[in-house]
């Protein structure tokens, strides 16, 4: 195990009708705050007047600003930085999913930052002080409620990239599951898949005597798979979607990468496919991370075989161990079938034809990617055509 | 799941050589504070010093109160609480174990409380400013260093009682299990029984529809009795110090306590027990939570065969499932005699002599105990006696 620093102090209220709180919570921080959110889904299901009122009931001034898209751009971003400066606001809230959450976080950095933000996402650490920020979740997937990290796309050349500091991490989160009943079958589906994959990304590491966090890991993977089986049968189901919103929030709040080192290379090889194709995170990972898993399983045998054992329950053949591990993907794969989603890029109607210029991308910073294995410009493109 | 309002600020510095940060640390807060520990072993092990010189590195002036025993007493409390109050002293450094820690946190609630400070323990809400506290842990047992939560026994009359506050939460705790390997294997092997106990009564709810807590808990049980039983075999092995230290944490954190509600009766029963024997906290576990578990099981055939089932791995016999479940309770006692615990009153040598007299203490306040089955009068009379 190695040495860590953890603290996270992102208070957690979750429930039904917990959104009713959010004037009461905010004004415990601010008077003048950026209303920030996407589109119309939360005005069509209500919960934007809710927002609204609770806001009002405290009096508090709030200026909005919507249109956050999936895979949010930079664009918006440097738009609310100037909204925040230009209006003196001191907290933003962030009502929607991950994308929301995360431009938020991106605008909370950049507002005191002398420069244009991209700096912040690509290389240049952040030292400032970063605005408060707050969210009301609706989309349980991105972990970003509590998390301390963000990604962002440039339209300007079509990179996806991110960053983090323990101060981007919510005041508060709002988590009431019956906000997601609305949720598609699909969008429902990409979440479980990206939460699945962040404690997946923890899991695969190189540091040995991680006892607790890898039982932690898989006692989380298990419940997301059990009851992401439920709730994609039932999207109505409070039960199954308080356990999801859940699952999300611990499978990426750090609790599971103590003393450990996690992988991340699936998530930065989706990141340039969702970075030019515009298809869902969690989508993507459902094809991306088998493939990586197909690639690179000879690299620790062992931790393949406990992962097929603990997660999927698969008797270890000891005479046979590769079986037990391809039968340990293979049953990965069947449940991101299960959920509707497609797990070959060819389902998606996607070639090989920016496979280079992906793979080029990938690496263009490090020339590698990836802590559990090194995956380098050669090995990306071998990746990409695993998943094909 | 039940609607939850969680957070849990303190910062972990976790690992080899961290106490040597603690004056670094402690200055982000206070130059003047309380420096309460134990007796002797701090000097015998070393530790002491080397907190001293960190602590006058970064010229925090410092006031020593030394004398915490297990079990620890509110006449301490009170000096302490007269020394910071006479010396202006805003900030409690704990060095130590369970006690210390619970020493401390009585005399942060005390300090600006107008009033005896046990008043805090037999009713009278926290509502006053508690001083910030920290701790350098020595002994993973009681949780403790992440809990919100203390107990303290009164000696006039052996009582001992608990309270809480969110603020009483350390700021930092401060965890490396090289400190921990000077603790004798009697009081390692308490500290284990203490921490399973601790995820056990989180465990045993009435909540339904809790899969992802239970999961968690599972995961936290499983790696304690696994590194329970390696360090036991082995009082300098780190890593499995490093988890032990770890899953005492996790155990008391509160974060598998998330949307269901704990039974707690074994701890009350047990208190009752070290409140006039002065017996280890853990040791008394480990007798009375097999005995409640005889008396309790049939109120939820179910979660008791999911114990023994995910816990010890006991195959559930569908055509007698009371089998299966007296195999876990058997199983979990196996676990503390190889940990070489007595798990009978007898083997401690303690008579039904006090049994009455326990019994009446233990429901005074409330009339019951515990939450998944309400334990009055006649059936702590049956506890204590299974427990003979």
């Amino acid at each position: 195990m190695k040495n860590f620093n953890y603290k996270n102090a992102t208070q957690l209220i979750f429930g039904k009708d917990s959104e009713l709180k959010v004037g009461k919570e905010v004004k415990k921080y601010s008077n003048r705050i950026l209303l920030h959110y996407g589109g119309g889904s939360i005005k069509n299901s209500g919960l934007y007047d809710k927002i609204i009122n609770s806001l009002k009931a405290e009096e508090i001034d709030f200026i909005e600003l919507s249109g956050v898209k999936p895979n949010p751009r930079v664009s918006l971003v440097r738009e609310g930085i100037k909204i925040c400066r230009e209006n003196h606001l001191d907290f933003i809230l962030a009502v929607g999913g991950g994308s929301v959450i995360d431009s938020s976080k991106a605008i909370s950095a950049g507002v005191n930052y002398n420069g244009d933000v991209w700096d912040l996402f690509t290389g240049t650490p952040i030292k400032h002080k970063c605005l408060n920020l707050a969210t009301v979740l609706t989309i349980p997937a991105a972990g970003s409620e509590t998390s301390s990290g963000t990604v962002i796309t440039n339209e300007d050349g079509f990179y996806k990239k991110s960053t983090g500091h323990p101060t981007l991490r919510p005041i508060f989160s709002i988590m009431n599951p019956e906000l997601t009943f609305t949720l598609s079958k699909y969008q429902t589906a990409c979440g479980i898949a990206d939460m699945l994959a962040h404690v997946m990304e923890r899991y695969f590491t190189n540091e040995p005597n991680v006892d607790l966090t890898d039982r932690l890991c898989e006692a989380t993977m298990k419940s997301i798979i059990d009851n992401g089986l439920r709730v994609i049968n039932n999207l109505n189901d409070y039960n199954s979607r308080a356990e999801i919103m859940l699952c999300g929030m611990v499978a990426h709040n750090d609790s599971l990468s103590m003393g450990r080192i996690g992988d991340w290379a699936s998530h930065d090889i989706e990141h340039e496919l969702s970075g030019i194709y515009d298809i869902a995170h969690g989508a993507g990972l459902a094809i991306i991370f088998p493939a990586w898993m197909k690639y690179v399983y000879k690299h620790d045998i062992n931790r393949f075989l406990q992962f097929a054992n603990r997660v999927f329950n698969i008797e270890i053949n000891l005479n046979n161990p590769e079986e037990t591990i391809l039968l340990g993907i293979k049953s990965l794969e069947n449940f991101f079938r299960e959920l509707d989603l497609k797990t070959t890029l060819k389902e998606i109607h996607i070639t090989n034809e920016h496979f280079d210029e992906m793979a080029k991308k990938l690496v263009e910073s490090n020339g590698y990617v990836g802590n559990f294995v090194k995956i380098k410009y050669e090995d990306a493109l071998k990746i990409y055509n695993l998943a094909l």
